[in-house]
């Protein structure tokens, strides 16, 4: 069966007090507005329809960014939800099958549940997803007549009755989608605020006698952003989630509540990580491996047996292999440190390759950037790479060399040969005292006349 | 109208454990005796008066470093609060007004508060603060006659009638100076524990007839702190504050629970604040700029459009311009970074000017201390340079200047000059492998020996 | 009178969903079997006995780092926990007295409450921890009449009276030895399980008119880990505790719940500890030290008036003397810093001694591994290492000493005396813009070609 997507995007979210565009605010690092197409996409949509309105244009290239063949409609003026879900009829032409609507600002709604919903609405015209509420306050109530939702009532407009209904709106709908619009198209702005209202059509639908129904779903997905301090709740249910998952996937995490998670997060098995850690996009940790505290990653790959940190950051195109160790201080970035090779203390590893066994001494750094270029830096297997040697990329040095402590190797160095690049050291004896004297004295001097 | 404050903070706090005085605890850093003066002033005082009694030197120093013109008097032995008031009467000689009488170890009355307060005590003669306990334990309890405070009842004198109020006193009291003192006088010291209650005031007052209320605030508001474990819940309650306030402003903290606040951290709409972040005492952040993970900053500036972390350390007097990037293991201290410079790795950066879209190599260090005095680095607009570079100061690198990796600079640089301070690369091929060799068998030989 | 532990240890603890023995599984950075082995040691047991099955060689291999006199078996097959203790029978053969059957998955047992329960073994046949639980749910009941335990009751086998019963059964039980493994011969497997329980010894010795009785603790000591959910929970049980614990003494934590701590970690009174620290196990800290922010310890000792962090990493063997201060992106290991010196900013310290008032540079490094031993590095009293000094041990500096910045040490330094490894500055005019044209064109013809 064919599906669709309808994610309302438009409102301008005032209470957020943002120049940002509501549905761009991230959770977990992405947009809130990616979070809950992805739960669409797991239905296999035909189509992607993101009605956009505020910022249309950020929006729009953040849609693109996450699905280059999603369609966006700009709402340019905001007349209501129905109005909103009309924008999308022109995206839709043709697709067919049953149409889904969704918000941009409620990241959590569940494939379970969008699942169920779309069977709902495959055995009935129409299918809105509720949600029974702990505190139902001024929320729209489904009042139901056995498995038929006969209508959704407006709490302002609500019986004493009615408002004694704990089962409440979620706003998300789906229907067979030529049927959505049809229906749409007989929804009115007579009504308090003069908007067109989404929610009509249940009524509208009950009227002609077609058939509606509720699928229920847990409150928590249901959450809706309005306001910083609800982005920061909706992160903390993210996270509380996602740490739990891992949890049961057999991941030690010793501090769930100091340790942050991105969407596509993956940790194995009797992996260990102590508190204090932050996972950006795209990173992937194997099986036993142990990410210390502190410690800072972001789209890369931890081996089987690799030690991270504590305070060890490893940014895109980090990729650790088995046994590897990256220590206190150090930064890796786009480069692949083969089996058994440690970079223990105070290192920048960047846009290299580390060889298997290579030891990286403390205060090593891959010069890079020459200021306009990023350059490579290739150390073989078994290299000892001297504390404080600088590679000037682009530089190779060969397997089982070594380089002396402080030295800037600017070129390359064979296989095991021996790379010095240093001053002799020279002694003055009684020196040291002298310097100090004269400058405790010149101090004085410059205190006195101060 | 002219207040005054009279502030009590003779306390030992037995339950705190410490050797330093209890008024001396810090909240987000500073003494808890800072945040109720610093709410008290909000009333344009004319006169405070800070009564001191253990570690009355400490006290006093804390009070002056943070307003000269306040008065401390020492109360020399502890008789309770009606005798610790007392003792301000010299201090304020001459002011008149209303004096509003506050606690060293009660930091979250606010200002909103203690106007109404004041208020209420030029429309009454007493004025006392109470709260709504959730639970009244064993609080005093105010006695009430529609808004006529009748009398202040300790729990232990209470009957039951009046234990069931739950109504109960703050101690803070405001009235006319005059009066105070002279209300003071008249309390005596006859009840089981042998000390002068300030709370007896008010039984005198209404007893020559005057006119006592009572004014309410939250709970929260007058928590006191006697044990380290409510210093940690006082903290706790500010952050949490202080966090909402932000998000209210439209800030991003994509964790809040993680982000440590001082009383004075501004920080602008549109920011965004990763977790894990610390703010100490001085920090300004202008809108739209980023603090990543593991931050810690303090007396600093960041600008709009700059970005942060992770792992970067602002001291004081660190002020990043606009589009600057300070990234990881970077210390900045007293030193200005200039539009669009960038210190991304590994750098200590003190005592310093980073001009304009100049690049800082990993590893760059301003060599600022000489074992006697600061000296001050200049780096030209579009310089570059390398990593690992010691700056030795006093040091100029001009414009659009150069330095190789590895360099220690000890002398000016021209504008766009390379300077290089570098011995040159030695290879001694094989050499590696027969050290290696030469040192396992050293090693072996060691082993064998002992 | 003598005692001796039986614990049992041999569950595989399925739902942890790993390769690790669930009684190995950390808290506090130590097996959970640890935790409860440490408690039961305050008896002062004559013999522990751990029962071990699942992963017995490394339940074996835990144990005897802890105590090589504990003695293991092995439960070849696990047949219940009255089979279990059985397995213990031989090696607590004539050391006769009271055996207190603990578990390894409760690690939270008190001393106190198993002095409680070992005295009511004493005066009772058999002793049976008990606790009133806030959801009873599926757990034994324990059936009293009076003081006396008449039975435990499983909750599938209880009728709906004895449901309502409050009081569960923890498992732990304490007995005369001998009686101990009496009553067990008798334990029959005829239950729905067909395994051999513990809890049927009470209704044995009831039935030969014994004595029982039950003590009963608080039900958080009870906690048992079957899940890494579980041991989350109880990991954050056991750093609540330990937070609380410091903060009865005095110690200052500004936000205790980002603060970790190991089961051994020693803070003295008027401490400071900032947000976000990490103590791993072996840290002690002295009266008035203060720990700022993100800093981690492990195996360290911190002296009075001793400043570390934010950013310090002390590793095992760190001692810091009074009034030293360690900075930002600092490790430190295997090492004395001697009273007053200063390792500040982005240093490495290892295997070394710092003389007292001695400061060390910026970037400094010990070069303590050749790539096949580790050596020593001296640095004398009020010596003077310059930034970026590499100190290539084994080598010795001398009291006053100084090295210039930049500089490889690899000879000793005489006291007083200045040691410089240095290259020249050389300056070439202009040749900054040269390179960067170049480097630009080069750049825009790369571009082009591709």
């Amino acid at each position: 069966m064919t599906t669709s997507l309808i994610i309302l995007a438009a409102g301008k979210g005032t209470r957020m007090n943002s120049e940002l565009p509501k549905v761009l605010h991230p959770i977990a690092g992405e947009p809130m507005l990616i979070h809950a197409i992805t739960a669409g996409e797991t239905l296999d949509p035909a189509r992607t329809v993101v009605v956009a309105g505020h910022g249309a244009e950020a929006v729009t290239a953040a849609v693109h960014a996450h699905d280059a063949t999603a369609k966006v409609v700009v709402q340019e003026e905001q007349l209501g939800t129905a109005h909103a879900v009309a924008q999308a009829r022109a995206a839709l032409e043709g697709v067919g099958g049953t149409a889904i609507v969704l918000y941009g600002d409620t990241p959590f709604v569940s494939a379970e549940t969008l699942a169920r919903l779309t069977q709902a609405a495959r055995d009935h015209d129409v299918a809105v997803l509720g949600f029974e509420a702990a505190d139902p306050g001024r929320y729209g109530r489904l009042v139901m007549a056995g498995d038929t939702l006969e209508r959704i009532v407006e709490y302002k407009d609500a019986t004493e009755a009615e408002r004694a209904i704990t089962l409440c709106n979620s706003g998300v709908i789906a229907c067979d989608a030529a049927l959505l619009f049809d229906l749409i198209d007989a929804v009115g702005n007579d009504n308090a605020s003069g908007e067109y209202y989404l929610t009509d059509i249940i009524g509208l639908a009950r009227a002609r006698g077609l058939t509606a129904t509720a699928v229920t779903c847990d409150e928590a997905e249901t959450l809706g952003v309005n306001s910083r301090a609800q982005l920061a709740e909706a992160e903390a249910a993210f996270q509380a989630r996602a740490r739990a998952a891992l949890l049961e996937d057999g991941v030690t995490l010793q501090a769930p509540d100091t340790v942050f998670l991105a969407r596509d997060t993956v940790i194995g098995r009797d992996a260990h990580v102590e508190p204090h850690v932050v996972f950006g996009p795209g990173v992937t940790v194997e099986s036993g491996a142990t990410i210390r505290a502190f410690s800072h990653l972001e789209g890369c790959h931890v081996s089987r047996g690799a030690t991270v940190g504590p305070y060890a950051r490893l940014r895109p195109g980090a990729e650790l292999a088995e046994n590897t160790r990256v220590g206190n201080f150090v930064e890796i970035k786009n480069a692949t440190v083969a089996e058994g090779a440690k970079v223990n203390h105070l290192s920048y590893i960047g846009d290299a390759f580390v060889g298997a066994r290579a030891n990286i001494g403390a205060g090593t750094i891959t010069c890079n950037y020459d200021g306009v270029m990023k350059h490579h830096t290739h150390i073989g297997a078994d290299a000892f790479i001297g504390s404080n040697t600088m590679l000037v990329a682009p530089v190779h040095v060969g397997a089982g060399a070594m380089t002396g402590s402080g030295s800037v190797i600017t070129s390359d160095v064979e296989d095991d040969a021996l790379a010095l690049a240093r001053a002799p050291q020279v002694e003055k004896p009684g020196m040291a005292r002298k310097l100090m004297d004269m400058l405790r004295a010149k101090k004085a001097r410059s205190q006195r006349s101060s």
